[in-house]
């Protein structure tokens, strides 16, 4: 089942889950598809259809149980899979992706991260420490990691792909605004942010 | 014939005009549909329909001329509307994506940060000066900005929000992992990182 949700109703499954972890602070124990639908301002047989595809029982007359509905987007969406990672370039974006909310919430588990600048070597960013890149690779070996997120300088940006793909990494999240070259079997995740902000604006 | 470009064609088209602005700084003038697929992992006949939607005229024998194609991808996707925001949270991520490679050129023109904390006031990111963020509906009215990307903690997120509104703000790019509620003429572009991340890894 899971294999056949679509990139587009994960991403609303995720928003929702936003929601309900909102709500569930707020002591809120039902929502009905009609709130969710609204603060997303999408349509609620939308939102009707995208929890169909849950296997969700926590359904009272009055709306869904918040509580069950959150867990059971957790479980289709395979939160509790944990995955391992390394931020590579601890400038700005990667400290601000090392501080960021609760990625270990959504499975994303971050150990470390790496630079090549000395005045960064030793510096704890969100109880990490910032650790010179020339470690990675044994790092990656020992604690199994095969995920990079890539927050580099864009003109470092293939150079530090091509050592990460030396060091076995298989993932990379790529942060920077540069195409990656990588083997057939390493998978690139762009961020694409400017490709975002112009689909957000193409009709502005 | 814009208004027919799916989001998913958008997002190609901009890692396309990245790979071509890699090439014109490496002097190179010509590419193939297929050294673009390789880059992305991509079937090159998809490479082709997508560039089959640009009024494209720079095609040689040997493959497209990268200036044209490249100017053809700005001219479609509206690369030279310019448009003006704010950055309201001048932490490491709002910090970041000011130092962000070359959002101009994709007619972003990101015009000052502001924050609350008296510590960051009168810095300069990136030659923009940080300011007071209760100077911000002013200079939203003067400088006729009406898109502000947000990158507060998320526990600021929705009264900075209700702010935003007030400040006639009618477009927010929202990095923070809150949902967030607004009036009907506003439009939030959530910029999900946990749902991309998810997406990435589904299958993983």
């Amino acid at each position: 089942m899971n294999n056949k949700i679509s990139e587009k109703v994960i991403n609303r499954l995720t928003l929702y889950h936003c929601i309900l972890s909102d709500y569930i602070s707020k002591n809120i124990e039902v929502i009905s598809s009609k709130q969710i639908a609204q603060l997303l301002h999408i349509d609620d047989s939308q939102v009707r259809k995208d929890i169909n595809l849950l296997n969700n029982s926590g359904k009272s007359r009055v709306g869904y149980i918040v509580k069950e509905l959150k867990s059971s987007i957790e479980k289709t969406l395979g939160f509790k899979k944990n995955k391992k990672a390394f931020i590579i370039g601890a400038g700005n974006l990667g400290s601000a992706i090392a501080n960021y909310g609760n990625f270990t919430d959504y499975g994303l588990n971050i150990l470390a991260l790496f630079d090549n600048d000395p005045k960064k070597i030793g510096k704890i960013v969100n109880k990490m420490k910032i650790q010179e890149v020339s470690q990675l690779p044994l790092a990656a070996k020992d604690e199994e990691v095969d995920i990079a997120i890539l927050t580099v300088p864009g003109k470092f940006a293939q150079s530090t792909a091509d050592f990460l793909v030396k060091a076995n990494i298989k993932y990379i999240w790529n942060f920077t605004p540069v195409v990656l070259s990588v083997p057939d079997d390493v998978q690139v995740w762009n961020e694409n942010l400017m490709g975002n902000f112009l689909q957000f604006t193409y009709n502005i």
